[in-house]
C-alpha cells in the first residue's frame, strides 16, 4: 500500500512525528538523576492537561489497568458500584469491577445516550444506606461517540447528598474534549495515553482526589501493580516504585509539551471542528449517527450506522484495502452495525478530508445506499469556520 | 499546526516512514566491506529503476550537480549544445550550460508545450558540420508540469542522422512516470533523490551509455567532484572515490526496495490514476491547467493558472497558513501565475482527497472565483478507476 | 555529557537501534490484518526465546506485573506459597504475593548464594497435606548477581513428589543465560522486556505450562487485567483483548529477530564470556564478588561489595560525572554497599572494555583502595577466548 | 555483530542520537517559511563555529566539493597555486586543482611532518611577479594525523607580503582542533559534515573573506554548481539557489547546537585530552606514531606505524571481525603501512577505553610484537586528568 497510512479508528491514533521521534531515544537508568527531572517534568505536565493539582498516577499499562487501578486502590470485597450502561466499554468496566471481587450494578441504557445524571441520582437515593461506595462513568463513550455530562452527573451525586466516589474514564476524551478533574469534583480520573495524548499504548494514569487518597487508605482489595501508595511517595522524587515504560515517558514528555504548546482550549476548539465537519458529511451521505443526542455527539468520534442490509465490516475491510484506511469496528451488540470514525488526536482539516474522501469512496464503491456530497459539506463547514482575516484572505492584486 | 503537514510541492516529496527510519541508522565506514555490499545492492537497484544495464553514477549533490557532471563529463569548452525552453528548468540547464564554457542554444517557446520533436530534428538538420554535440531534454518540466516524449525525441534525432548525444532530465519523473534509459536510446539521463524516488534531497544521478562513456573520454572541459572515471572505478566494488552521503544511500536502498516491491508498471499506473483525478478536480473548478496539451500533461504535478487579478503566492500562504500545506510556487515568469500541485512519490488516494480538499478549500477563503465540485469530480474518478471486484466489493448482507 | 552514554545497570539495557528504529514506526489497528500476523509471530517467536511450546502471554507491563500475573492466574486467596530469599527481587515478590492475599514463606538466606534445592526440597517434604500451592524462585537475582539453578530445584521438588507448581522469575536471565521453560519442567516463568530481550521497559510475559492452565480455571484470587483466559483466546488469532503496547511490539518482534539469527547458544556464550572477564577485572582490582558460589556468578550482572568505610553510590556518582556511565546500585540492605556492574543485552567485547574502564577510573579518582589491572585482566581474557584461526589470524606479510 | 560497532575511522564519525533523529524528521519545503528560519539559524551558527563574521557557504556535497568550490571561485584558467604535501588529501587537493585548469605546484614533504611556513615563505619569495594566486594548506592532514600551524603560515604569507589567497582544508579539524578563521586571515576554509561535526557526510563548506568575494567577482573558471554568487544571495532569505539537503540540514542544526552548548573551547580541550591518551596507548604499546614532531600530532586521530613485516590492513580487518570496530586505513603510500585511529566527534573516555582496548587486543590476537599496558596507560592519563574536586571525589563514609 502506497503513501501513508490513514488510521481513524478511534484511538490508538496517528502519533506525530515529534513524540515517535522521541520514543525513539536511548533508555536511560530509570534511578538515575536525568530519569528524576523526566519524572518530574511529567507529573507537573499531566497536571495541567488534567486540571487538576493533585497527583496523577502513571501506570506502565493500558487503559484497562487503569480502569482496575480505581477500583483495587479505593475500594473493598464486596463493596457496591453504580456504572451506568453507555456502551462497551461501561459495559467492560463493569464486568471488570465483578471480576475484582465488587458488586457492580449496571444502569440499562441503550447506547445512544450519555449517561442519565436523573437516573443516577435516582439510584443513589435509593441507596439510603451508602451501601454504593463508587459511581463510575465514562465520559466519551469510544464504543459508541456519545458524550456524557460530567459535570452534571457531580451535580446529581451532590444533590442527593450521597458519599460515594465519582470514577470518570476518560480515555478517549481527555486532551480532545474539555475536561477538569478538580473543578467538576471528580474523585478518580481514567485515562490512556493513546488517544487524545496522542502516544502509542502502553500508559495509562489515574487522576486522583484528595478523597480518592483517603479512601485508599482503607480500601481492602488486594492490589500490588496496582497500588497508588508507592507510586506516590516515589513519584515525589520523580521515581517509580518499579520499572517504568521509560521510552513511551519520552513520549508523554513531548506530548504534554506540544498540547501546552497549542493551548488545551485551541485543541479542544480544534477537535468540536472537525466533529461538527464530520457529522455535517454523516448528514450529507443521509446516514445515521448512533448517538441520538446532538448535545452529547462526541467531538472525538462519529458511529455511524450502516444502512439495515448492509455489513459495516465489510465495509470497513473494502476502505481498507482500497483506500489503506482503518476505521473502528462495531463492538459488542453493534458489530457489523456501525462504524467508527475517530477524528481525534494530532488531526487536521486535511486528514480529515482525506478521511471523508475515503468513506465516501468506499460507500460507493461498496454499494452502499448513500447520497454523495458529504466531503462536500464538510469542506463546506470547514471553510464557514477557518479562523481567517477577511482582509487579510484577499489574495486579489492590488 | 497540528496533524500531519502536506507536502504537495512537486518535490522534495512526502518521505515514507521506512525510508527516514533508514536514513536515522549509524553511519558506517564507507571504505569497509558492509558499505561494498550496500553499493553494490543500490547500483544494481537502480539499474531497474532506470532500466539500464548501464552504470548508474550516484553522486552527493543535488540535481543541478547532475546537470553539470551530465556536460562537464562528455563535452569540450564551446562546444554547442541544443536545448529545447520548456521552462523554468530547462532554461536554468541551459543557462548551466552557457557557465560550463558550452554554447547553447535554447530553441524558444511557450512553456505550454513539451519539446517538440520536429522543431529538434529541423534545428539538428542545419547543422549539417555537427557541431552540435548534445541534445538536452527535460522530460517532464517541473516548473509547467508538461511531460515530453523522449522517445519521439530519439526517433527525431535518428531520423536526420544526427550523432549528438542526447542528455535527459528526469528530476521529476524518474520513478514516477514511465522512463527507459536503454529502449528510448538516452545517452546519459540525469535524476535527483527528492521526487520519485521518495528521499529527501542530497543524491543525484547520471545514467550513462556506451557512446557517452566514449564521449567522456575525449571531453575536455574540466572536471573533477562530477568525473565519471574514478567513480565508474570504484563503484565497481561498490564504493566511491571519496566519501558518499552514506545516510542517504541507506534510505535510497530502502526506497529502491519498496519501488521494486510494489512494481515500477504499477507505481506509474498509480501516478496517472491521481494525476488524472487532479485535473477532474482542476477542470471542476473552472480554472486553467498550465499545459495546453493533454497528452502532455504531468503524471507527476499539475501547474495551475491563478485567475487574472489574483495572486498564486498569496494563494499558496493562505493554504499554508489555513491548511498546513506546501504548494508549488510559480517559477520565473509565472511567478505569482500558477500555483503546482505535486501528486508525485509515496502518495495515495486519500493524501489526494485532503491535498485537493485543502486546494479547494483555499479558493473559496481567498475568494477566488471558482467552481465548487473539484473534490467531489476527483472522488468520482477516483471511485470509476478503483480496481475491484465487483461481487467482493459487496457488503450487502447474504 | 559528550559521546555516548554507557547504561551499565543490570537492565534496562542498551537497546540497539535497530529496535528502537522499529518501535519508531506508525502505530497500527490493534484490531487490524496487520496486526494479527505481528502477534502472531511475535508469539511463535517468543516460544523459540522461551523454549517452550505452550503459550506465551504479554502484558503491556513492567516485570512487577508479571510476577502479579503468575500468582493471581493460578492461586487462591490464602493459598501458601513457598519462596527464597535470593535478594532484594525474590523479597518484593514475597511481598507483592503476601499482598494478593496469599500466604507466602520466604526461606531466608544470605543473598550471596542462589536458591538451595534441598532446602526446599525439605520444607516441601513438611508440607505432607499440600497447603504449598506453588514454589517461586528467581533464576537470576538481579539485586545480588546470583544465578540459582532451576533444573536442580525442578528436581529437588519431583524427589519429594510435591505437587505445587513452580514459577520461575527469568527477568534478568531470559536470553542472556541459558533457561528451558518446557525441559527443566517449569510451569510460569516470569519475564520482562528490558534486559536479554534488549528492548525499553514496557512489556512482560507469563509463559505457562499445561499444568498451570489447569490450575488456573479453578484458581479463585481475583484477576482481570492480569487474566490469561481471554489472552490466550485473543492471542490466536494475534490480537489481545484489550490494547496492547504495539509500538514495543515493533520492537519485540524485531529483537526476537535478532536474537534468533545471533542463535541463542551464541547469545548464552557471548554473556557467559563476558562475564567471565567482567569477574576477572573485579578479581584483578582486589574487589569482592558479591556472589560467594562461582558456580553461580551471574552471567547477566556482576555485583561488586564496596570496600568498608566507602560508600557504593557516592562511587556511582562519581563514575556518571566523570565518565557518563551509569551502574546499579545496592538494593535494600546492600544500599551503599554494593554497585552493580551489567553486562547483558546488546553487548560486546569493547563495549565491557569501555564499561571496565569506568569502574577503574573511578576506583581511582574516588579514592578507593584497589589494585591496577582489572581492565588489563580483563582484555587478557578476551583475547584468550576470543575465536579465531590462528592461521588466519597472522597479519605477517608473507 | 552484537553490540554497538565503534567507527573509529578518522570520520565519518559516530553521529550521536539527537542528529540523527533530528535528520529523521519530515522533509519541508525548501521554499517556505519554516525552511528560511531553519537556513538563518544555521548560517549564524556556523559562523560562530568557523569563528568568521563572513558567510559561510553550505553546498550539498561532500569535502572534496568543497576543495572544488574553493578554487572555482576565485581562481582563473592556468592560475598558479602552491600547496604543501602534507599527506594524501594534500595531494589529492592539488590533482584536484589540476585538473580544474589550475597549476599546482605541491611543496614535497614526507607526509610525517605539518606544512613548513618557512618553505612556503620561501616559495613565495621567490614568485616576484605574484603568479601564486593561491597557497592551499591541510589544517589537519587526515591521512597522517598532522597537525599544521595555519597562524604560522599566515605569517609566512605576509612576511613575504604575497597577495596570494591563503585556503585552508579545516575537514578533519573543525569543531574538534580550534581554529579561527576570522583572527588567523583565512580567505577560504573548507570544511564537511562527518567529522567533528558530528554529521553523516553529504555537506561540505567554503567560509570566505572579502578578500575572496572580491577575487570571485573576476574569478573565470567556469563554475555553476559550486558557484557562490547566488548561493550568497538566496541565502540572505535563509534559503538556497537549488534544492538543498534539507534533512541533513536538520542535522546540522542540532550539531551546532551541540557544540555551542558544550562550548568550542571545552570541545577542544575534549579532543586534546582524548588524543594524548591516545598517544600514552601508542607509546606504551612501543609502537611508533607517524607523525614526528610532537607538536604537530593531531588531536582528531592518530597514524600508527605497523611494525615492519605487518601488514595494517590485515590488522585492520582482524580488529573488525574480532571487536566490530572499523579502524582507519593507510592511504595511498601509507596503504598497509599504518592504521588510523579516529578519536574526534561526538566521542568521551569510555569509547575510546573501548577503542584503545580494541586495539591491543587486536595486536595481541595478531601476533603483532607490542608491549601490554597502552590502555592501562591511557587510563593512567585520563584519570590523572579528570576534571574533579578532590574533596567531592572522595566516597569514604563520614
Amino acid at each position: 500500500m502506497s503513501g501513508r497510512h490513514f488510521l481513524q479508528i478511534p484511538g490508538p491514533t496517528n502519533v506525530p512525528e515529534r513524540v515517535l521521534r522521541a520514543i525513539d531515544s536511548a533508555t536511560i537508568d530509570h534511578r538515575g538523576p536525568d530519569f528524576s527531572q523526566l519524572g518530574l517534568e511529567i507529573f507537573s505536565g499531566l497536571q495541567k492537561v488534567f486540571k487538576t493539582s493533585q497527583p496523577v498516577v502513571v501506570f506502565p499499562a493500558s487503559g484497562t489497568g487503569a480502569w482496575e487501578a480505581a477500583l483495587v486502590n479505593c475500594l473493598s470485597p464486596g463493596d457496591q458500584v453504580l456504572m451506568y450502561e453507555t456502551g462497551h466499554f461501561a459495559t467492560a468496566w463493569c464486568n471488570l469491577a465483578r471480576r475484582c471481587g465488587l458488586q457492580p450494578t449496571l444502569i440499562p441504557a441503550d447506547w445512544r445516550h450519555g449517561a442519565d445524571p436523573d437516573h443516577i441520582a435516582a439510584k443513589l437515593s435509593e441507596d439510603t444506606s451508602h451501601r454504593i461506595k463508587a459511581v463510575c462513568v465514562v465520559h466519551n463513550e469510544t464504543s459508541t461517540g456519545v458524550t456524557s455530562s460530567i459535570i452534571d452527573i457531580r451535580a446529581a451525586v451532590d444533590r442527593v447528598a450521597h458519599p460515594a466516589l465519582l470514577m470518570v474514564d476518560t480515555i478517549s476524551s481527555l486532551a480532545s474534549i474539555d475536561y477538569r478533574h478538580d473543578e467538576w469534583g471528580v474523585d478518580i480520573t481514567v485515562a490512556g495515553s493513546q488517544k487524545g495524548l496522542m502516544l502509542p499504548p502502553g500508559l495509562s494514569f489515574n487522576a486522583v482526589s484528595e478523597r480518592a487518597l483517603k479512601a485508599s487508605q482503607s480500601a481492602t482489595l488486594p492490589k500490588a501493580y496496582w497500588s497508588w501508595q508507592e507510586m506516590l511517595q516515589a513519584n515525589k522524587q520523580g521515581f517509580f516504585p518499579y520499572t517504568p515504560a521509560t521510552n513511551l515517558l519520552y513520549g508523554l514528555r513531548e506530548a504534554i509539551s506540544m498540547l501546552l504548546q497549542e493551548g488545551l482550549d485551541n485543541v479542544f476548539a480544534r477537535h468540536a471542528r472537525l466533529a461538527q465537519a464530520t457529522r455535517c458529511a454523516v448528514q450529507a451521505w443521509g446516514l445515521e449517527i448512533l448517538c441520538l443526542n446532538p448535545q452529547e455527539q462526541s467531538n472525538s468520534l462519529t458511529a455511524v450506522l450502516m444502512p439495515k442490509g448492509h455489513d459495516a465490516d465489510a465495509f470497513r475491510a473494502l476502505v481498507l484495502e482500497h483506500f489503506n484506511m482503518s476505521l473502528g469496528n462495531g463492538l459488542s451488540k453493534l458489530s457489523g452495525k456501525v462504524f467508527r470514525i475517530g477524528h481525534l488526536g494530532d488531526f487536521n482539516d486535511l486528514m480529515l478530508t482525506g478521511t471523508l474522501g475515503g468513506v465516501e469512496m468506499g460507500l460507493e464503491l461498496a454499494g452502499v445506499p448513500y447520497k454523495k456530497g458529504g466531503v462536500q459539506a464538510a469542506l463546506d463547514y470547514l471553510t464557514a469556520t477557518a479562523v481567517h482575516d477577511k482582509n487579510r484572505a484577499s489574495v486579489e492584486v492590488a
